[in-house]
C-alpha cells in the first residue's frame, strides 16, 4: 500500500498529538483515581502510582479510545477502561521484572519497582493495580449500563488469565527450556501480547455497542497489530538503543528464546511485520476517515524504536 | 449467651456436615472449570490446580453459600461465586508465602507453590487465579442478570485491592517497623481478613437479591467475625500446634507484631472473641433457624484449632 508524503505527514501529526493527548489524559486519570491514603497504606499507592504514572507509551489506552471514537463514546468513559486495561499492563511489568521473573532494574528509564520499594511491596502494588482494574470496570461511572460493565469485565478478565497473558507469559518461561516451532511461538505472542491488545480494541467496541458478531473486522486488525507489535519489539530487543527504550535490550538471544527474529531472522521478520500492518489496515476498508487514528497506530508499532 | 447440650450437638453437626459438604463441592467446582491446557500453559493450571484443590476450610465459600441459602437462591450460583471469592483467598495465600513475602515452605500440609513449582509459577499461577475470579463472576452461568454480576465483581474487587485485603497486607508489613495501636490492629485486620471474609457474606447476600440497605446486619455479623477470626489466627500462632494447623506457627512473635495477643495479652484476647462473637450472633436475630449454619460458623471460628 503506497501513501502519499501529504498523507504521511497528515497520519504522523494525528497520531503524534494523540500519543501526547493519552500520555497526558492517562496520567491525569491515574493520579485522581489513586490518592494517596492518610494511614499505613501509603507506601503500596505510592509504588502503585510510582508504576503507573508517567511512563509507558499508553497503547492500549490508545487503541480502546480510538476504537471508541470512532463509535461516538463519551471520552472521560472510554478513558476509565483505558485506565484499567493499562492498570493490567503496568501491574504485569511490575510482576514480570521482579527478580524471580525477569531480574529487570531499569523500566521506562527509572529503576524497576522492585529496586525503588522492595519485593514484597511490588508483588503487592502489582496485586492491588490488577484489582484496581475490575475495580474501575464495576463502577457505573465507567458505563451506565451494567451490561457494557460486565461485558467490559469478561473481555478484560479473559485477556489476562490464563487464557490470555498469564497462559502467555507461562509460555514464554517454558520456551526457555524447549525449542518452540513458528506456529507455537505465534501462538504464545497471541497470548502474551496479542490477547491485551485485542482487549483494548474489543472493549472500545463494547463501550460503543457494537454488537459482538459485527466486531470481527476489529478483531482481525486486533489480532494483526498484536503479532506485528511482538515482531517490532523482538527486533527493538535485537538491534535498538537501550538509551532510547528505556530498558535492558540483548535479553531473548541471551535466553536462547525462539523469537520471530530468532527463528525468521531480521530481515524476513520485518518483511512480515509489514505484511501484518498492511492486513490489520485492510480490516478497517468499511470505516473512512474516523478510524484514521487507528490505521496511522497500526504503522507506528512496527515503526517506533521503543 | 447459654446454650442446651441438644443444641450445641445440634448445631455441631450441622456445621460438620456444611463443612464437609462445601469442601468436596469447591474441590470438584475447581477440578471442573481449570482442565488441564494440551499445551506448554499445563504447568501454570498445574499450579493453579495444586493450590486451589485439597486444601483449606473454604470458610469463605461456605459464608457465601449458607448466607445465600438463607434467601433461597440456586446453589449452583452460589458455589460459582464461593470459587471465585475462594481463588482470591488462594492467590493472597500463594503470593504471601513467597520468599520475599512471608518465606513459608508449608500451607496446607504440603509444600507451598514456589517450593513445589518454583518462584516464577507461583507468582503467575496467583495471578492467573486473581483474574480467574473475574472471569468467572462474569460469565452469566454465575447469574443471568447482568446487575447482580457487576455487583459481585465490585464487591469482590473492592474486597481484594488497595481499599482491601491487598492495604491490609501493606498495613501488616509496615506492622514489623512501626508500633501500632489497638485501633490501628484493627483497622489493619479488618482490612487484611476481614474484608474478604464480608465479601463472602455481602456477595450471598447479593446473589439472593437483598437491598443493599437491608444488608447493614449482615456487615455488621461479617465485620464481627472478620475480628473474631483474626483473634483466633493469633491465637492459633500464639499457643497452636503445627502438625494440625499444617503451617508453620509462631512467626508473629519473633517478628515483633502488634497482634491482638501481644497486645491484648492471651486470655482478653479470648474473651473479646467470645464477646465478638455473641454480638455476630445477635446481628442475626431477625432470622429463625435458616441463619443457623451462620451461628455455628461464627462459632466454628473462635473454636478451631487450624
Amino acid at each position: 500500500m503506497t501513501r502519499t508524503g501529504a498523507e504521511v505527514a497528515g497520519a504522523n501529526g494525528l497520531l503524534a498529538e494523540a500519543l501526547a493527548r493519552i500520555a497526558r489524559d492517562i496520567d491525569e486519570a491515574f493520579d485522581q483515581v489513586l490518592p494517596l491514603p492518610q494511614d499505613a497504606r501509603a507506601r503500596l499507592v505510592e509504588a502503585m502510582r510510582y508504576a503507573a504514572i508517567g511512563g509507558g507509551k499508553r497503547l492500549r489506552p490508545l487503541l480502546l479510545t480510538a476504537t471508541a471514537e470512532m463509535y461516538g463514546v463519551d471520552r472521560d468513559a472510554a478513558l476509565r477502561a483505558g485506565v484499567a486495561v493499562e492498570a493490567i499492563h503496568v501491574y504485569s511489568l511490575i510482576h514480570d521484572d521482579l527478580p524471580c521473573m525477569d531480574d529487570d532494574t531499569l523500566r521506562h528509564g527509572k529503576p524497576t519497582v522492585h529496586k525503588a520499594f522492595g519485593e514484597a511491596t511490588a508483588v503487592l502494588a502489582g496485586d492491588a493495580l490488577h484489582a484496581f482494574a475490575f475495580e474501575l470496570l464495576a463502577d457505573p461511572a465507567t458505563s451506565g449500563d451494567p451490561f457494557t460493565r460486565i461485558e467490559l469485565v469478561a473481555a478484560l478478565g479473559q485477556a489476562s488469565g490464563f487464557q490470555g497473558m498469564a497462559g502467555g507469559q507461562m509460555m514464554d518461561m517454558v520456551a526457555e527450556e524447549r525449542v518452540f516451532d513458528l506456529q507455537t511461538v505465534t501462538r504464545l505472542q497471541q497470548l502474551k501480547t496479542g490477547a491485551l491488545l485485542g482487549a483494548a480494541v474489543e472493549m472500545g467496541a463494547i463501550l460503543g455497542h457494537v454488537p459482538a458478531e459485527a466486531r470481527s473486522h476489529l478483531r482481525g486488525y486486533a489480532r494483526d497489530i498484536g503479532l506485528a507489535f511482538q515482531i517490532a519489539d523482538d527486533l527493538i530487543d535485537h538491534e535498538g538503543d537501550e538509551a532510547v527504550a528505556g530498558k535492558a535490550l540483548r535479553k531473548d538471544m541471551g535466553a536462547g528464546k525462539q523469537t520471530f527474529v530468532a527463528l525468521l531472522g531480521p530481515e524476513r521478520a520485518r518483511a512480515q511485520a509489514g505484511v501484518l500492518v498492511d492486513q490489520a489496515v485492510a480490516y478497517l476498508d468499511r470505516h473512512g476517515a474516523e478510524a484514521d487514528l487507528l490505521r496511522a497506530l497500526a504503522r507506528y508499532i512496527v515503526e517506533r524504536d521503543r
